[in-house]
C-alpha cells in the first residue's frame, strides 16, 4: 500500500479551490434563497476545463479517472459551495459514462466532445414515483415509431431538468411485466413541445432544482439508443459505483465546510469569559467528526483506486457512502450545534450545509438499502426485503 | 401516584384539536414559505379565549395552570401546525407571567385582560449576541430620565417582534460591570420612532419570525418598570423552568406530527411488494420515538404537575425539555427518513417538521447548558464551564 | 394526575434500603465471583415478609401490588445487589401470580403461604433452545399417566433451578403441531431423579445460576396443572406485562446504583489537578443517564399503576422495559467509562453492575422484539418477522 | 495512492492464520476462565520466529515494520484469540522499542536477540495509580547507589508482569517537581526479592493477568538505563503512536471475530420460521460494523504507513484508534445482541470478546483523551481540562 498524495491530485485540489475561492458562502447562500443556477460558478470551471475531467482525451477531455472527479467534488464542496456547487457540475462530469461506454460512436462523437468543453448540460431520469428504489417497476415507456421511438411516461427528482438539453432517460421498452430486462437507455432531447418540467419545492440545495419531467410522446431518433435494447439496467448499473463513490466524496466536502466553520466560531466565540471550544461538549463533536470525516474520504479514495483499476467495488463504493453520508450530517449537526443559536441563522451558512447534507442519507440510495446491499450481497445474510 | 388524564384535560386537547382541524398542512406550509404570520389560526384560538388560559379569571383569563397550557401548545404542535403554531401564540398564552407574578397593579390591570382576550401581543427582549448564554454580560442599558427611563441597545431573537405591540425587555441600570444584579425588566412599548426590527433569515419556523431589535433611546414611563429594579433577572428566572415545560411540550407534539405521518406513508407506500413499513429498518426507529416521545410527554407533565403544585421543579423542567428536544428531532428525522427522498420534498411536510423541531436543541437553551445545570445542580458535579 | 410518593411507598424504600445496607458491595462481588447464591440475604428478606409482598394477604402475603413489588425491586438493584439480589427473590415474589390468578384451591393453599414467607423457592421453565422468543415451537411435553402426567424435554435458562423445589413449567400437551394452544402450564416438583440440571457459564449475575434443565419422564400429579389444559400460554401471557415492570424497576435500580459510584468517582479522582467531574465528557454522559432513567422509572411505575387498575399496559409495560435496559446500560457503561482502567476493576463493582446491565437488553424479550410489538401492536404497522 | 495488499502482507496472514487456527475459542475461553497463560500458543508463535517481527535482523529479528506487527496482531485477534492472544506477544514484539532506538549497545545486544526469539518476556512498567493520564505526576522514584540506582514506588496496569523477566520502567529521577522531565526509563529485573506482583482482578482478558506491582529498593545496574537520564518520557513517547497503531490493529481483528459468529449465527438460527438474519434490526448493526470495522483497519494501515515512512502520524495514529476501539465494541455488543440470550452465554464466545473489546475504549488511553488531542493539538481548539 502506498498513502501518499500524488502531486496531481494536489495540484487538482489547488487548482479547483482558487477558481471556488471566488464563489463565498454568500454568493451560494444568495443563489439558494433566489433558487437560482449558479451559472457563473458553472462557467468557471468549465473555461477551466475541469467540467470534462473525466471524458477520454479523443473526446477533448481530460481523462483523468474517478479518482480525480472525486478530488474536483470534494473540493468544490468543501469551499462551502457544498451541494449546490457539485449538483451543479456533477451530471456533466460523469453522467454521460454510460455513452462513452456503451453508446454508439455518433452519439459519441455528437454530444462527449460538447459535454467536455462544458456547454452540453445533461439530466438523468430513471427514478419514478411508483416505483422508488425498485427500478424493475419503472412505467415510462419507449414506443418503436418507424426507426424512431416515443415516449410516454413521467420521471421525478430529474436534477437540472430546466438546465439541460439532453437526458439520460430510461424507459421500458419491453412487455408491461419484463421488469429489470425490458428497460433500455436513451439520449433524449427535453423538447419543451413534448416535455413538461416542474421543479419540486424542497427542504434545500435549492440553486439546483429537482423536478418532476411528463414526457408526452417525446419523439427520440434511433441512434439516440444508448448500448443494446433491453440492456438499459445493465448499462446504468456499471455507473450506480463511480456515482456512490462521487457523492461520498461530495458529502465528505460538505463535511469539511461545515467543521471549518464550526471550528472557527469554536475559537472565536467568547461565552463565560473564555471561548466556547474549551467545553468539550463542544470540541468532541467535531473531533469525532474529523476523524470519521476522513475514514470516509479514505474509503471513497480507496473505492475510487479500485474501479479506476478494475477491481471490484461495490462494497467499497458502497461502503464509502455509507460512511461519508453520516459523517457529513453528523458533522453539520455538531456545527450548526457549535453556533448555538446561530446555527439556525442562515447568516452562519451552517444551517445550508445542514440541509444540504441530510441529501445523502436519502439518496441516490437511502443509508438503509445500502447495509441492505451489504448485508446480503456482502457478508451472505438472507435477504430482508 | 395517579396517571389517569382528568375529564378536563380531555375536553382541552379535543377542542384544540378540532380548532387546529381548521388549518391544515398545506395552510402551514404556505405561511412557511411565505414568511406569513397565521393571524386566522390566532384569531381562532384568541375568540376561543384559549390564548388567556393560564390567565387568572380576574383577569378575565381562565385561571389554568401550566399543565393546560402545555396541553393547548403540544396539541397545536401535533397538529402540524409546529412551531409556527405555537410560536404564534407562546408569549401571549406565559410571556406576561412576571407581569403577574411581581408586576405592580397598573401593569397588571392595563395589560393582562388584554392578553387574555387576545388582542395583545408580547415580545421578549432578553437575548443579547455578545451575552449568549451568560446573561450576566447584558448590555442594553437604561438610564433614568426623571421619573421615567430611556433604553438603548440591541437584542436578537427576539421572537414575533414585528407583530407585537409591547416587549418584556431586561436592561442594565446598574454599574457596567453589575452583572445579574444590575438588571431590570421593563414592559416597553415597541415604539417604530425609537425601535428598529430586523428579521434574522433562518432555517425554518418561518411564518414567526425572529429578530433583531435596535433601540435607540426608546422612552419608558417609570410604572412600566416590571417587579424591583435590579431584580429583574430573578423575575425572569421564575420563568424559565414553565418555558422549557411549554417548550417540551410543544417538542413532544412536532415528534407526534412527525409520526403520525411517518406510520401512515410506511403503512401505503409499496416497494418490493410490500409495504415499506414491513421493514424494520423503517418501523423500529419509529416505534422508537414513539417510546421517547411519551416518556417525554410524561416529563412534561410531572414538571407541569410540580409547578402548578408550588414544588420545586428545576430537575423536571430541565430533564423533560432535554428528552423532548432529542425525541422530537429523531422523530422528525425518521419520518423524513421514512418518506426517503419524498422526505425531501415540501409536499410531504416531513422536513417542515424536522427544520423546526432543530430549534429545540438550540433554544431557548441548548441541550449542553441542560446537561450541565443536571451535571452541577442537581447531581453535584464539578461546574465545568 | 398526581405525581406524589405515597408515604407508604416512601417507607417501602426505606426498609428495604436499610435491609440492603448490610450487604454491601463486596458482599456481591464474592458471591458472583464464587457463583454462590445469596442466602443471607435472601433469608433477611424473608424474614421481613418482603418476599411475600404481592402476595394477597388471606395467604400470608402482604396483599400489595405490582407498583410495590417493583419499588421493593429497584431498590434491592439500587443498592448495589443489582441483577444478583434481584433474581434472587424475584420469582417468589411475582412468580406464583399464574397460580393465584388461575390455580385450583389446592395448588394455592398449598404453595402461597408458603411463597409468601419465603420458603419456598421457584423457578420458571418456559425457554426452549430450539423454541427461542417463538413460544408456539415448545416441544417439552407433558403426557397423561392416569390422573397424572409425565413431562419429558428440555428447557434452558430456567433461574435458580438449583435453588428451587418447584417450577413453573410449560408442557405440551396437545399435538405436536398444537402451537400455542396446545401448550399446558404446571406446578412441578424439582425431583432430582427425574431431573438434570446444570448451571450454564455466563458473562455475569454469576450469584444466581441460569440452567439447562432435563425432565426425564418427571411423574406430575393432576392437581398440579394450573388452570386449564391447554390455556398454559394465556395463563403465562397474563404475567408478562409485570415481569416487564419488574425488570424495567430492576433495570433503572442498576443504573442508579451505577450513577453513585460514577459521581463519587468522578468527585473524588484528581488528575490534571482537578476532579475528572470538571470534564464535560465525563458529566455529560452521567447527566444524560440520570435523565433517563428518572423517564424509565416514571415510565414503569406509569405500567404498574396501570396494570394494578386493571387498565391496559402493554405499550407501557414494554415501552417501561425498552426505556429501562437502554438508559440502564447506559448509565453503567458510562460508570465504566468514568472510572478509565479501574472501571474494567473489579474491585470499583461497576465492571458487575455493566455485565448485568448488558443481560435486559437480551431477556426476557429483546429490545428488538419489544420494538416489533410497539411497531405493529401499537402503531399498526406491518408483521416485520 | 496504492491500496493494493502486497504478496508479503498475504503471506503474512495466511501463515499467522494457520497458526492460530491450532487454538480455537474453546482454548481461549478455558484459559480465560482459569486465568491461565497461553504458553502453547506464544511457543508456537515464538518458534514461527513472529516475536520478532519487529525487531531488526541485525538482532535475529525479522526486520519488518509497524505494518507487519499491525498485521500479525489483528489476525491473531481475528482468529477469536482476541486480546488473550495479543497480550500474550504484543509487548515481546514492539515493547522493547524504546532500547532499540535509544538503548546503549549493550542492552541492545544483550536483550533484543532474546526477544526476536520469543524467550524475552517483558512488561511496561508506566501507569501509576495516583498520576492516571496525567504522567507528569509519576512518584516511582529511582535514586542513584553509585554507579547504580534503587528503584522504589508502586504502578499499576503492568501486564504480564507475572510472566516477564524484565520490565521497562519509568521512574522519577529528578526533584519531586521536576514533571515531565525528570523522569527515567530502566530495563529493570523483576526481581522478586524487591518486586511484589499482584493481579488486579478485572472484567476479562483473563487469561493474561495486568498486576499492581510494588518496588521495594529494587537495585537496578547503571548500564540498564534506557537512554538518557531525564528523557524517559520523550523516550516512551516515541512509542505512543505505533502502541495506538497496534491497538487499533487488534480491536479490529476482535470486531472480524465478533463478526464472523454473529453472521454464522444468524444464518443458522432459525425462529418464526426464517433466519434470524432476514431481520434487519439484526443485519443492519452487523453491516454497520463491517462498514466500520473496514474503515478502522484502513486508518490503521494508513498510520502504520506514515510511521514506517517516517511521516507524522500522530493524527492518523489516534484517530485509527479512535475509530477501531468504537467500531470493535459495537460489533461485539452487535454480536451478543445477534445471539439473542445465547449471547449471554459463554459457550458462543461473543461475550468474550465483548468484555474483551470494552478495554480499548479505556487503554492505553480513553477515548476521551483521544478527542481531546484531536480537538487541541490537530484542529487548533483550545484545551479543554
Amino acid at each position: 500500500m502506498d498513502f501518499s498524495v500524488s502531486e496531481d491530485h494536489q495540484l487538482i485540489e489547488d487548482a479547483i479551490s482558487a477558481i471556488c475561492a471566488e464563489f463565498d458562502d454568500d454568493y451560494w447562500s444568495r443563489l439558494d434563497e433566489a433558487h437560482e443556477f449558479p451559472w457563473d460558478f458553472y462557467n468557471r470551471l468549465a473555461e477551466g476545463g475541469w467540467v470534462g475531467i473525466a471524458i477520454p482525451e479523443e473526446f477533448g477531455g481530460g481523462g483523468q479517472g474517478i479518482a480525480e472527479a472525486a478530488l474536483v467534488l470534494r473540493t468544490i464542496a468543501a469551499s462551502g459551495a457544498a451541494m449546490n456547487g457539485c449538483s451543479a457540475v456533477h451530471l456533466t462530469i460523469f453522467g454521460l459514462n454510460p455513452v462513452l461506454m456503451f453508446g454508439n460512436d455518433r452519439l459519441k462523437e455528437t454530444f462527449l466532445p460538447r459535454a467536455a468543453a462544458g456547454d452540453l448540460h445533461v439530466a438523468f431520469g430513471v427514478t419514478e414515483a411508483n416505483a422508488g428504489t425498485d427500478t424493475s417497476q419503472i412505467q415510462t415507456r419507449a414506443t418503436r415509431d418507424g426507426d424512431n421511438w416515443r415516449i410516454r411516461g413521467q420521471k421525478i427528482w430529474t436534477t437540472k431538468a430546466l438546465e439541460s438539453e439532453v437526458v439520460l432517460l430510461l424507459a421500458r421498452t419491453g412487455e408491461a411485466d419484463s421488469g429489470l430486462d425490458g428497460l433500455s437507455l436513451f439520449l433524449a432531447d427535453l423538447d419543451p413541445n413534448h416535455v413538461d418540467i416542474r421543479p419540486i419545492p424542497k427542504a434545500g440545495r435549492n440553486a439546483v432544482a429537482s423536478c418532476e419531467v411528463f414526457y408526452d410522446d417525446l419523439p427520440v431518433e434511433g441512434w439516440r439508443l444508448v448500448g443494446e435494447e433491453g440492456k438499459g439496467f445493465r448499462h446504468i448499473l456499471h455507473g450506480l459505483n463511480p456515482e456512490r463513490i462521487l457523492l461520498a466524496s461530495e458529502a465528505t466536502g460538505i463535511g469539511e465546510a461545515a467543521l471549518r466553520r464550526a471550528v472557527a466560531y469554536a475559537n472565536d466565540r467568547e461565552v463565560f469569559g473564555r471561548p466556547i471550544g474549551a467545553n468539550q461538549a463542544i470540541s468532541h463533536p467535531l473531533a469525532k467528526a474529523r476523524i470519521e470525516l476522513a475514514a470516509a474520504w479514505r474509503a471513497a479514495q480507496e473505492a475510487a483506486w479500485r474501479y479506476d483499476n478494475d477491481l471490484p467495488c461495490g462494497e467499497h463504493a458502497n461502503s464509502a457512502k455509507y460512511l461519508a453520508a453520516e459523517a457529513s450530517f453528523a458533522a453539520a449537526d455538531a456545527a450548526v450545534q457549535t453556533h448555538g443559536g446561530m446555527g439556525y441563522a442562515r447568516e452562519y451558512h451552517v444551517e445550508r450545509y445542514w440541509r444540504e447534507a441530510r441529501i445523502q442519507r436519502l439518496a441516490p440510495v437511502s443509508q438503509e438499502m445500502t447495509l441492505n446491499f451489504i448485508a446480503q450481497n456482502i457478508m451472505g445474510l438472507p435477504r430482508s426485503y
